[in-house]
């Protein structure tokens, strides 16, 4: 399916905007030719980052507005074509601590989103943004769409909540809704100021403060991490593909142990040294163990897989956050 | 396992006990010699009537409160022994109507009082009245705890994120929590009112009241049901084993078509007629097709199993509501 043509003039309104991926989303619309809505909350405790719009700011409308805010959202999801529902508290470690914060974004929140879609513009096509966190721990690899779901932490629990009522809204109310389970994702814009959202954007900042890595654990862990330029690709694969309709699909990639990532990622940089430490007692219980997804069923429906090595993949965020990593710290 | 020892002297809140099991529920741990604490907000949705405790008033204390209060639920929680928390907003088609009261109840509620119980009193052993509904349309019979988890409507997403936190509280933070998915349950004490929570209890009212059940489609849909005495029992065992720790379990009982249960009503009570009706609009959509519950698990885990026989069961039902019906309706 050649997707150029299905954005070309469309309406496209993109929550989380700010952040990482709706950030890198937006930017691919605009090449495609759509007319790109941003509404975000700016959360600090998310990847919002307003820099993430600076060379774009004048092409796009930015709303500064929560979705939980119905009738701010109303007037947003009226007359768009594609919603891209990526707006969540990701954090796991957050979601223990603040629960009511976690559980109002992703369930409270994305319930009220489906309500002002259904009442205002019940054609439109969403995607929304889930996440390999409501698998929990793994029975078995590489983790499919028919693993149980047992999630481990607040976390998991809301993002399941939240993608649940997609296909809800789906079965019971006929409107296009699919739901794209993520992995680690990685590249330029991401979150690097912290290790709340995403390892791999602590790493980058450490190796770049010249700070040795911290590997929990023996390092062995294995992870799959797409870039956000196949993840995007995914995104507009899905929204606009007739398969997709009410189905659920994990995105995935090859696996890599995370004491190879590391050394990977020393090397794409020129420099930088880890360490092995253990575990924090906050990320003990809610660690993974090893995890890799299967993304099979999403390949088979639309002909997606992911199309940059992870080297290549590497090169490319150094290289950004090498320019402008004073922008996220 | 004898359950009697466990329970005599024991402190026990039992949330939405009002209702139809909690009623049942606090009558036989007054056998056991409990010190019995009810809740309940007495939502006139529900099964909430106060004439459930009018036998046994003096040797219960009831509070008119909603989970939801946390300082309420505070003062309620200490020093208890066990909660049985069977608070919950259970018509399917009245979560299509009110998405967001049936996830405040359901979701946001639980989360509230899993909060309150985690920091004044972690060490309260939980049992959650989890629903059959969290699978949807059955992929194969019987279903066990292993099925896929698709809810068919907003009331399977929000008692599927309740049932969910539980296990979450347990995994996180060491609680004793643990989920019983019912299934239809009967008895003296339910709702007959209407046929917005179970079609048997409105089916009674229908016979009591001369009128012939409206069965939806052919009658060939399989259910199973449960006498609300095997599922007292099943409560009972599963708060005090301590396999059950951390654990989902089925209950479940034997299948039969709507169609025999119709007749076995009728010949039970001696008179009365069905009629076969096309499906509302409101019910085609959620509704799952066959069901019954593979209940192995907890059989294997504790050697609960259902007792009553439907005919001597449905005997009972009738006993009861021939004499109090007009308290129900």
């Amino acid at each position: 399916m050649d997707i150029k043509n299905q954005y070309f003039r469309q309406n496209v309104l993109i929550t989380g905007g700010l952040g990482f991926i709706g950030s890198n989303l937006a930017r691919h619309l605009l090449e495609l030719g759509s007319k790109v809505t941003i509404v975000d909350n700016h959360d600090p405790d998310s990847g919002a980052n307003r820099f993430n719009m600076e060379d774009i700011k004048d092409e796009v409308q930015v709303v500064e507005a929560d979705i939980n805010d119905a009738s701010e959202m109303k007037q947003l999801v009226e007359g768009q074509n594609y919603l891209f529902n990526l707006a969540g508290q990701a954090s796991h470690v957050g979601s223990m601590k603040e629960p009511f914060k976690d559980l109002q974004v992703n369930t409270v929140g994305q319930l009220r989103l489906l309500e002002v879609c259904r009442i205002y513009n019940p054609a439109i096509r969403i995607v929304y943004a889930g996440t390999r966190q409501v698998y929990g721990r793994p029975s078995y690899l590489p983790v499919d769409e028919r693993h149980l779901l047992t999630p481990l932490d607040n976390n998991g629990v809301s993002k399941r909540a939240g993608e649940m009522y997609h296909i809800v809204y789906n079965r019971v109310h006929d409107m296009f809704t699919c739901v794209l389970r993520m992995t680690n994702t990685y590249g330029p814009r991401m979150r690097i100021k912290d290790d709340s959202l995403n390892f791999v954007g602590w790493w980058v900042r450490r190796l770049l403060e010249d700070q040795p890595l911290q590997i929990f654990g023996d390092g062995s862990q294995l992870r799959d991490l797409n870039h956000v330029d196949d993840v995007v690709n995914a995104l507009l694969v899905c929204a606009c593909h007739p398969i997709s309709r009410g189905k659920i699909y994990n995105l995935g990639g090859e696996p890599v142990s995370l004491l190879s990532l590391a050394r990977l990622m020393i090397e794409v940089l020129g420099h930088g040294r880890y360490e092995l430490v253990p575990y924090p007692e906050s990320r003990k219980r809610i660690d993974i163990g090893d995890y890799y997804g299967d993304y099979d069923l999403f390949h088979r429906d639309t002909n997606w897989e992911p199309r940059l090595s992870l080297r290549d993949g590497l090169t490319s965020l150094f290289e950004y956050f090498t320019q402008y990593k004073d922008h996220y710290i």
